[in-house]
């Protein structure tokens, strides 16, 4: 993952819009997301990037509340941009450590969790860092609803990998699992910033949908 | 998957050694190879190359009968002559079409099949042909016992991704998938002759364990 150029100043723009617009005190809203939002669903993004990804789905899924996470917040600076320009009423921009995932959000609370193209953490030691460890995935199954999914995307060979055995070893049930997105042209998927770039690079992307058989 | 070159004459030396070494209707012994080994587990090996990987198994596992199947009498032929010159007294060579596996095979009578480098059959419209299509899962989940395993390696990115679902929805538990069994180096495994080409082409093999969960 390059690094982000950092931008002090991002935190006072995030803070502006605190409890509005941008969460970064997230359980005081645990067991009341849905109230929040005023919807039934919600899904979450875990690691938003510029928010290209999370802020069209959320334009273009207006029964649904989205929330962009992420622990950086350049980046998520610019996706509050895009949900301000957007005009989303049903998108919120959350600013937390995901490790605290289970702090956030109540059990069943969750609908949906995108992973797309997450630090894959490739050193074996470092393999507890990354988002699809047993240790995420213990949190995720309590926080998504029966049947309740995650998408994953990702360059990452060593990381699908991983999270192919490890997903099946807790609790998972996998499907649509591809193993080059777009070998035979594109399904017409929505893009991250990252994706788009991979894709130029002719790099293949790696596809799957977890399943919480609770 | 290249061209063997074709050598009529191998079927009378294979014929030589009929209901001896060699099977040619394997009918008449389903329900008895337990019997006809006096081997308390049976393990195939669909499709078997010139029998580099099913005889160098036999070698090491006195205790188990291995069965090396093909329905390409060049290659069989270069799998009998590894028995004969390896003297293994635990190995049949088995010719026959795999479409027939459950005439030659009882309920629960195999222990694990072993899947190398099957013709990936790449095109959608003849996935029909594929080694791991649902039709073929089904006979083998009848034949295999209770978590019996198969054993698949493939260089196909097309066939492992069929494989990994196909597998999924229809019954089978999955562990140690590999999308690159070389990548740290080599793990010691028992290769096959198209395998160590591949690997010397820097090809990425791709390796998973299947677990018949009756």
């Amino acid at each position: 993952m390059p690094r982000v150029r950092r931008k002090p100043w991002t935190k006072d723009e995030l803070l502006k819009y605190e409890d509005d617009l941008v969460i970064v005190s997230p359980e005081k809203y645990k067991g009341r997301w849905k109230e929040v939002f005023k919807k039934d669903k919600i899904h979450i993004e875990l690691g938003t990037g510029k928010g290209q990804f999370v802020t069209t789905l959320a334009e273009q899924n207006k029964d649904i509340g989205y929330i962009g996470a992420d622990r950086v917040k350049e980046v998520l600076y610019e996706t509050l941009r895009k949900t301000l320009s957007k005009e989303l009423d049903n998108m919120k921009v959350l600013w937390f450590d995901v490790n605290k995932i289970d702090e956030a959000f109540d059990e069943d609370e969750l609908d949906r969790i995108y992973i797309n193209f997450c630090d894959p953490w490739p050193k074996r030691r470092h393999r507890k860092r990354r988002l699809t460890h047993r240790g995420f995935l213990e949190k995720y199954r309590k926080i998504l609803v029966k049947n309740g999914e995650i998408h994953l995307k990702t360059d990452s060979e060593i990381l699908f990998e991983f999270t192919l055995n490890e997903m099946l070893q807790f609790g998972f049930k996998l499907e649509d699992i591809s193993l080059n997105l777009y070998r035979d042209g594109d399904p017409g998927t929505i893009k991250t910033e990252y994706e788009e770039k991979f894709i130029e690079e002719g790099k293949p992307i790696y596809r799957l949908r977890a399943i919480n058989v609770k």
